[in-house]
């Protein structure tokens, strides 16, 4: 007897998967263990999707989703009441130690220095301190303002995170700073945004006590109920709410993303579709 | 006999001068040599109407100077048939030396290195050029993108450039790539933001020929033909245009601003108003 000889469908290597991966559309799936096609079919049928998708864009919109997305945030924040404030992106490092992130932390490990004195800020708020503080007796009570911009940490893991981000912060200081305030004004964000979340207590070294604002198991944002110790070395004596959002996880999030790459700033990725065609 | 003895006006300090210069709104003037109030008083004057210029700012707008001249012009190249595209600021050093900037360069010594491999970007041509080779037989011809975005040079002289600057950068590729249709596209865009100007040959090392646009002595922007020698290492063998634009520039032209810095991502002035306050 001779057994019969199945045909032996040839795997796709992993850089193929991963190729294929990254053509797939935002919902898009594929099962390899299913799939017929050679990896050139798959992956020639994939690219032309992808140029229809890429010219159906650039017929209908033209904006960028990210840019967009911090359009669409300013607009809502603005007319909340909130200032926008946009401030130095490129950073005094000193900013850092006083923010309790010093050469001896180990978050500090995370900061893209920059020269010797100068770093790329890891977070808004050393700037929004400065804003808060210059702005108190001159802005009426409560003071309302926020910042969207790029922001840089060094980070190892993957679907999550971004080395280059954009985040959003807003904060109040003066009157009505409770946790019911900052629980409202997170919950009418994320409802104007159309995104599920949830609110869960968590930690961390810079601020002690923070709300995580969770969608599944991501992290949109961690906000804080002040006042806390810190304020004292960036002269602020008032209470204060405030929450910090990634834009890149919210895209992530709106757009069932699997890979917050797609979100990125890129040049591998246009409104969250793969460009190497 | 004896002189009579006028009484010696107590001259303003070199320091007191700048704090006075920096408190004075945009368009307004002081004259040190007539000005009748001690410093105390003159400075606490000025800070009272600069508190309220804030003021009035918080009360009827909210939106910050630089972001919102980033949202307007946008709209405007949106409007042009312009895809908005956003890449990343912190890039590969390489990128510098395929831009013919490398580091035997003079001019590779106003790049931020970043590590090793990395360097902030000091224009957005590499961005531009990787997006124009990918969207080439994608999107139809001629191919339209822009970007605003951060740039940053070390920079010595004063009243016209920042270290941390906003670029707007426009680009086309393919039909209709020509001097005139460039000039179109410059004048159609200044007459919109309101701003008079002149366009001037002149030449740089990165791309050779140029024609800059200026303000009075000011440069806005310098614009290109193309195609050049270097796009080839680009992966481009099509015909484009294309110009450069400094944002705070545009807000330093039309707000009639002394200094740049009063346009700038800055923590000491809001929409051109002294915040030290
Ligand atoms: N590396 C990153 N890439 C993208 N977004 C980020 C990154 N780090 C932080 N964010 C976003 O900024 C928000 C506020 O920053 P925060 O310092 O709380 O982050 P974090 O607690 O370090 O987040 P994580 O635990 O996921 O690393 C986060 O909730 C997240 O939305
Ligand atoms: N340091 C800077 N600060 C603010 N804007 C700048 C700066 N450098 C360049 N720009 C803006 O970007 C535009 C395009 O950049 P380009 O490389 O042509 O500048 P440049 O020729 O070096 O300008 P300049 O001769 O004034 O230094 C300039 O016309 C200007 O509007
Ligand atoms: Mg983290
Ligand atoms: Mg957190
Ligand atoms: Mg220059
Ligand atoms: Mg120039």
């Amino acid at each position: 007897f001779q057994k019969p000889v199945k045909p032996v469908k040839a795997e796709f290597t992993q850089s193929q998967k991963n190729r294929i991966l990254s053509l797939l559309g935002p919902g898009e799936m594929v099962s390899f263990s299913k799939e017929k096609r050679s990896f050139a079919e798959l992956e020639s049928a994939l690219m032309s999707q992808r140029k229809k998708d890429i010219r159906e864009m650039y017929e209908n919109s033209r904006e960028n989703l990210l840019g967009k997305l911090e359009r669409t945030i300013t607009e809502f924040f603005v007319d909340m009441g909130f200032l926008e404030v946009k401030s130095p992106i490129l950073i005094p490092f000193e900013y850092m130690e006083r923010m309790g992130v010093g050469e001896d932390k180990k978050l500090s490990e995370q900061i893209f220095r920059v020269g010797d004195n100068m770093c790329l800020r890891p977070m808004l708020a050393p700037g929004l301190y400065n804003h808060l503080r210059k702005f108190d007796n001159v802005l009426p009570d409560p003071v309302r303002i926020f910042e969207i911009g790029p922001c840089y940490r060094k980070e190892s893991d993957g679907n999550s995170h971004l080395e280059e981000f954009t985040m959003l912060n807003f904060c109040q200081m003066g009157s009505r700073c409770t946790k019911e305030e900052l629980e409202f004004l997170i919950g009418e964000f994320l409802d104007f945004l159309g995104i599920e979340y949830e609110i869960v207590p968590d930690s961390c070294m810079v601020y002690g006590a923070t709300m995580d604002v969770m969608y599944k198991n991501m992290e949109l944002s961690s906000a804080v109920v002040g006042p806390i110790p810190m304020d004292m070395d960036w002269g602020i004596d008032k209470p204060w709410i405030g929450a910090g959002f990634g834009l890149e996880r919210l895209l992530k999030a709106k757009h069932n993303y699997k890979n917050i790459k797609r979100a990125a700033r890129s040049e591998s990725y246009y409104n969250g579709i793969c460009t190497t065609l």
